[in-house]
């Protein structure tokens, strides 16, 4: 079974959304696992604290080595991927959710406060993931994003249904237009070749409107979409 | 006060995690409000059905126009952005959240199933935002990240404290490394310049640390990064 292991000073915001919908069913049909180590179990002192101020000076807190260490030696984290959910990570793709997907689980820690200290990212051999170009209070949010992404593409999840969105992403296109009922909507009809029932049209249609939307929208998209199709790059001497 | 409505077929998720730490200590302040709408409850016949096959074929469902029309204009989004979260959009940046976050709020309809009718998007002007370049089972938990990410920047919520991690983004880089006490953990120590207590000296460390991490973890925001420390771009006859 895939198993997600997360260490947060906030579990009670697991399963959260999760518990819900496609990866909730999943979770109550055992098609995954989810359990949430709280941080805050291994803090020091009275107070439990978790995090001190920068060294060097600097606004915020950080989160503490030495704690976090100690949680995450309390998981058996062996031959799953050790995750530290961070704006300065790797930014998360499609690719990289089916990579882990494919896995038998993650261990995500969620980082909180200004950082975590570095030194631990080291020991610890953490991978930073970001979930995008922005600032979370925390790494819960994104860690729901990774796991709900990587729950749908887990055996049985699903069901049969193919997904055209995540076949568009393989693709390294955007996804094309859809409509569907009513033929009319507010005067705008479903374009003619959708109800032509001639297959052939119908997906030359669909590759020319997601080409269309990628190179308007995402021209980094774009640009990685043509070098692809124009086939293995040749040497600078013969371009 | 920032007001989010959220349109959603799963009310249920929301606040879930919002309710908690930053965001929900300041949803309980009334520093932003936070209001769901059900799309199911505009839905056709007894199912309240809210989606139907896509026009020309293919997996999966897709919404209605006319449905989530009917819910759209039950909200009253004037003068707010109508956002619909989407991995066909304009991914989300730090840029976008602060320009959000500096609004009166925003209108966020969480798709589900393989998309939403284009014809809807069109008539309703929604932009289109991406949290990021994979696949979730719907908008909901895309929504919390720009709910999230939005909500930490409003007046008062974080008190005094300025992120580092935000001033950085501004910059165009990836933060620095953080370490706090102790000293030494598992034999590593504090960069010693940081102990040093000269604040010139901590300042270009930090400075070259969050260039190098950029320069490798992200060469597209690194060449962003040094165009942009070069000055405006001159014409090509003088480069």
């Amino acid at each position: 079974m895939w198993r997600a292991s997360v260490l947060t000073i906030f579990p009670g915001m697991f399963p959260g959304p999760l518990g819900q919908s496609l990866a909730g069913k999943a979770l109550a049909a055992g098609r995954w696992a989810l359990e949430t180590t709280d941080i805050r179990d291994f803090g020091l002192g009275g107070h439990r604290q978790v995090d001190d101020t920068p060294a060097g000076g600097g606004p915020g807190m950080v989160m503490r080595a030495d704690v976090l260490a100690k949680a995450i030696d309390a998981v058996d984290t062996a031959g799953r991927p050790r995750l530290l959910m961070s704006p300065r990570g790797t930014p998360l793709n499609q690719a990289r959710v089916a990579e882990l997907a494919a896995g038998p689980g993650a261990v995500i820690v969620c980082g909180r406060f200004e950082g975590v200290d570095e030194r631990l990212i080291e020991a610890r051999g953490l991978q930073e993931v970001s979930g995008g170009d922005y600032v979370l209070s925390g790494g819960e949010i994104a860690a729901l994003v990774l796991l709900d992404a990587c729950v749908r593409l887990l055996p049985g999840v699903m069901g049969d249904e193919a997904s055209g969105a995540e076949e568009s992403f393989a693709d390294g296109l955007l996804e094309y237009p859809q409509y569907t009922r009513p033929p009319t909507f507010e005067e705008r009809p479903i374009p003619e070749v959708l109800l032509s029932g001639n297959h052939a049209k119908i997906a030359a249609f669909r590759r020319e409107q997601a080409e269309k939307v990628t190179r308007e929208r995402r021209p980094d998209l774009w640009q990685v979409y043509l070098a692809r199709r124009a086939g293995p790059k040749k040497p600078p001497s013969e371009a």
